[in-house]
């Protein structure tokens, strides 16, 4: 009999469903050290968060999540609330003792992830683990990525192409909502998807971003302000408010090896729905994975005979692909949602092998730099800019009139 | 508050873990009139079903499937054991009253498939439901282009195309395991995988396969025989025991409103791994579906200009689709067990709703004709033959004599 | 300097303009041991065929094919005209001792294609060289594909799939042509795409079809009468004739080896254009082709880990990849007509060679004979039916009739 | 009977065959108002060019270029030397009153570019014309697509993506040729192939580029120095010399509309082997095109109900598609070599109609103004820089150090 790790979930969106399939399925499939309950569920609305409680098969509901952390008979917290809430909770988490799971970005500013990752390093000292959401690299074409990788069947990492493409916003009379909101989503398309790609690069090659030059732009300056949001319901549809975050992410990094690896970030892609896309070339060869073609990964091996080179599409579902065993027989896809059971699954067993996990709240930290330094080069007319934080950033327009 | 549905899945391998997937996701996505309950598992040996009942989930396990469907505190029974014995238990839970899922193919000879069929309509005047687990007919691209065809967007079907191809049995050594036995499996690549392909066919077009012509194919004509099954421990490896089954099965049939439809079967396409593939031609535009790609429809639209026509790869996640908006937001994809979780959904609304549901015990008795008539074809030298099964049917050598 | 090979084409339709560009583009990119000179073109209509050969850039213009045979200035006889004129004009120019090459099929009949043959056979004798216009032979993809399969990458051929798909039939209303009526044409898709089918099926795996089962069918029965055919100009459009020949082939062959290769030939796939597509499946290894991308081949190669398996796109643009190193570099594609011009290159080599070039006319009578024995399969209910001609074949209702 | 119009090429390397290919087929296919003749390729070395000559089919050969443009039987020069030759060819012989034909990029700097321009503006006075070889262009799939933008079907361009993708240069042993050296080849992949990269967007949106900002890298700084250019026979192997040229450019560009474009140019992308593509998203639709699938064009149609959108694969060979229809059938696939016959065709016309054809010199100057634009962003870490060149550019080191 496993011992229990019980389990409370603060927040109740989209993001909710599927952590919620992820610790109700894992346990299904992995022979777990420890058996996740779905204990507490936490939201702001009683009744909403009840409802969510019955339908996604929580213990009970609650809306104070302050309290919740401290309970005694709660052994993981599970974050999943909007950006500028996940410093404050999982801070309080961390300091109660439990461990945190919290979804990405890590934070909204770099101020609060290094906050963060300061408190998860010192918790980490007392047996208590922390791990960051991003659970695009938990499926198994990714992981079979890095793997290749770390195996050196590419060589020397040469260059990265990494993308992810949305077109959602595409639609000029889609409402102003709080994702288009600076103070609410910290950013736009950079901090929601440009993270994934930033994550996965680093997870894929094993190095960091170290400097970035880049612009961020908004589209559609301008979009129908809510009814709700406007607090005068007679005026939907004429009023328009402005759009204060990026509709697309352009940049380059330099990775630690000194190649250069491209990215972009666009919900103006029109016909890309969900399209993380990833490149990378070596020396002796790339490979290439597309999130719209999740069980696919595309391998091109140049120490082969030059007559027979290719990319070769690989189905990443046989049992000796990571992951994959646990599952359906060879051929058989796995969704979007495997990557929540994934990250459950390795959560847990990091906890009961008393060991740190990645992507660590330091790995988030990494990333939530990265995506400054880009904001401070397109402030900076796409100067190349350090990642490190500098002391006092050179403003924009400074800048400029020394020129 | 839903009254509950209380359900007993009869067997224990591979399909059981499917279909536990299926009750228990469902109702965490849908809102279901009556709430699955997972109740009782059901397999041969008891140690090994408390396991699979501890790991799937069922509140307890049993031995004796005769006792079980019987119970009264059993409303469903789920069928997921080898075909040799669908007739038997179906039938017996019919006469209890309890609806009845059954995994394809309905049974392994036409005669236990027509009983079958016999019992569900019987049952059916005392509003016990019945209903045959082809899944594939269940995922968001081929219902939606079910509904396209039935919309008449392809004008009249022309031909169609249907490919099942595997390739787990490429290798020449693999064992010689039940599945490669005639008496266990009743067919080979025919029953197993085309028996999707005729269904999907089926499903799609909205019409029934009247006559056909076809061959069937051991390829590997002899494998080593498994030390257990052999009971010669120390002879594994060099005894070797016939296939009586085919590999590939490969055959035409004529579709109700006289168009042809080619099928073939085959776990000896090295390199597709689970490739049901489906293209239907018609006279204003056709569509091509994949399992390997299972969120994508490839729709080519005939009415538009010349210059602009093309296939046009469809990413079957926008909540307009059929089960799509239930799930994630467009572009996330759904995978292998997703077919489940929209069976246990539509057989408890058919259940709710006192209403049939499809595919029915008769729609899976036609696919058994339609396999039978594939075989007697093969044996009569590939001549046509009607799907209506004769009273006696003509031998093969009689046919050859004779001639 | 090369002595030149003086050529006299036969016909002067589409055919003659990709045979004309293989001519006049051949010796500019291949060193080719005697230079073909393009002297002169044979029409019906001396204007037309005049103008065609300042077009195309024949020396000089002709009607009457009987005497350019016979001219002693004409070393080789490219015949492009229709297919039942093929055996008059090649069988004389043969007895003239003029070197030809014949467009596929070779004939419409079995008999006149087996009269070609010997004729051929009594020529080779005299140094007198033939070839058969398979052109789809000598891409560089296909023909790599035949070297991989030569040089037992597949290892055992199991199954072949090979499907010839176009559309252009598709619009019921499409007229009338010679080209479906079975007197002129000989049949329809199947001859003239099928036979495309079967060549590449028997050069790729290097064994011919010996047994064939399958249907011919007719979709759209009725056609418009073309005005000019009907003799009467205002019965355009109102008038409809029978169509006489095959849309669609469907029909399954037994290799050499007794391995089963499956065939289609269609125009009424709708959306797909000219889709030659051939998929191997080996013991070891598989491949697959498509004319719709003819600069691609894809390779499966199950000698690789399990991991690391999967269809491998190369492009067949290598400087070691047949007949790809005398184009362009790397990754510049080849086209439609660059089959005519390797056909030139390899005609004029094996006549400088003194050595029996391929497709020769036995191989294009063997393609002949397979199709007869579908279409006399057709007729016999779908029985399998030997190429090899039976003396006194057994007609359908007698074979049915007798059982 | 069309006028003659007598053509001398100067140049017999690689693109010299592509040229003479385009000159030779043209008329073939296409009624041209003059007829074009292949009078005289002039070459450095006598023996050599007079074998290109006789293998590309011209009249005669010459090594003086300079008194090949004062032929009065010269209509036509058509310039295929290397970049750094264009300029001097191309004025002498506009001024001797030759149409001039010139291979991109136009020149190997801006300021050559710009007297190129300069002379073709005053020749065009004169009625002589002028054109740069930007062939990518003149394929049916681009030339769609740049109708269907200008027709408005994307409505506003919202993002462009144009990346040309090569690995030639992967290969750390490649010797230094020619091409890696700045003096000879102005640029490395830049000019080469981004170049092409620049004008594909510029074409197919309308607009041209007005900013950029990037960054040039090289990937492999040294490698080995051929035996030849060294001097040393002796050394081959061991000497190393520097790699003066960039392997990679990644920039982003600004449109004169405002929305960004991101390019890159790689001779390093393992696998990719001429992926010339660019993705273009406007807000009704968006259209994808890759250089390794000639014959495609992928059209997404925002404007159709939401679950019928996805990207759509025409194939670019229909009768009503440009060019298309004076080659093959539908679905006959056209090659690399058919861009130059189209631009011979294109050119001709232009010349007896007396209009000046596109791209013009001054097409090629602009973008051989942003091409310097990025080098300059470039060297000034990566800052925006206007394409209109700066009377004094800002060193990179005075901006630091200001800053």
């Amino acid at each position: 009999m496993t011992q229990p790790l019980r389990i409370a979930m603060i927040g109740a969106g989209f993001m909710g469903a599927a952590h919620s399939q992820g610790w109700r399925v894992a346990p299904r499939f992995f022979d777990l050290p420890r058996s996740p309950e779905m204990s507490v569920l936490v939201g702001r609305d009683a009744t909403r968060t009840q409802q969510c409680a019955d339908t996604w098969g929580w213990g009970e509901s609650a809306t104070d999540w302050r309290e919740v952390v401290q309970r005694p008979d709660v052994d993981v917290v599970d974050i999943v609330t909007p950006g500028d809430t996940h410093a404050e909770i999982a801070i309080a988490a961390l300091e109660a003792g439990k461990h945190v799971l919290c979804e990405k970005p890590l934070a909204n500013t770099v101020d609060e992830a290094r906050r963060m990752a300061d408190a998860a390093a010192a918790a980490a000292e007392n047996g208590i683990r922390s791990m960051v959401g991003f659970t695009y690299r938990r499926l198994p074409a990714t992981t079979f990525a890095r793997d290749l990788i770390a195996a050196g069947r590419l060589g020397d990492i040469r260059q990265v192409r990494a993308e992810y493409l949305q077109d959602w916003l595409s639609d000029a009379e889609a409402p102003l909502t709080w994702r288009l909101q600076k103070d609410r989503a910290g950013s736009g398309a950079l901090g929601d998807i440009g993270a994934h790609a930033v994550d996965i690069t680093e997870y894929m090659t094993g190095q960091r971003v170290t400097r970035v030059a880049g612009v961020l732009e908004t589209i559609v300056a301008e979009r129908p302000v809510l009814a709700s949001s406007s607090g005068l319901s007679g005026s939907a549809g004429t009023e328009r408010g402005a759009v204060t975050v990026d509709d697309l992410a352009l940049f380059t990094g330099r990775l630690e090896s000194g190649a250069l690896a491209s990215f972009e970030a666009s919900r103006f892609r029109l016909g890309r729905k969900n399209g993380l896309r990833v490149e990378i070339a070596g020396s002796l060869g790339s490979l290439s994975f597309d999130l719209e073609s999740p069980n696919e990964l595309h391998l091109y091996d140049a120490t082969l005979p030059d007559t027979e080179q290719g990319f070769r599409r690989i189905l990443v579902t046989e049992p000796g692909h990571p992951y994959a065993g646990a599952w359906w027989p060879t051929g058989h896809m796995l969704g979007y949602e495997h990557g929540f059971s994934h990250q459950a699954k390795d959560f847990v067993e990091a906890i009961a092998a008393d060991a740190d996990p990645r992507p660590s709240f330091a790995d988030g930290l990494h990333v939530q730099e990265v995506l400054d330094a880009v904001a401070r080069s397109s402030d900076a007319e796409g100067a190349w800019t350090s990642v490190e934080a500098p002391t006092a950033p050179v403003a924009a327009d400074q800048l400029l009139a020394a020129s």
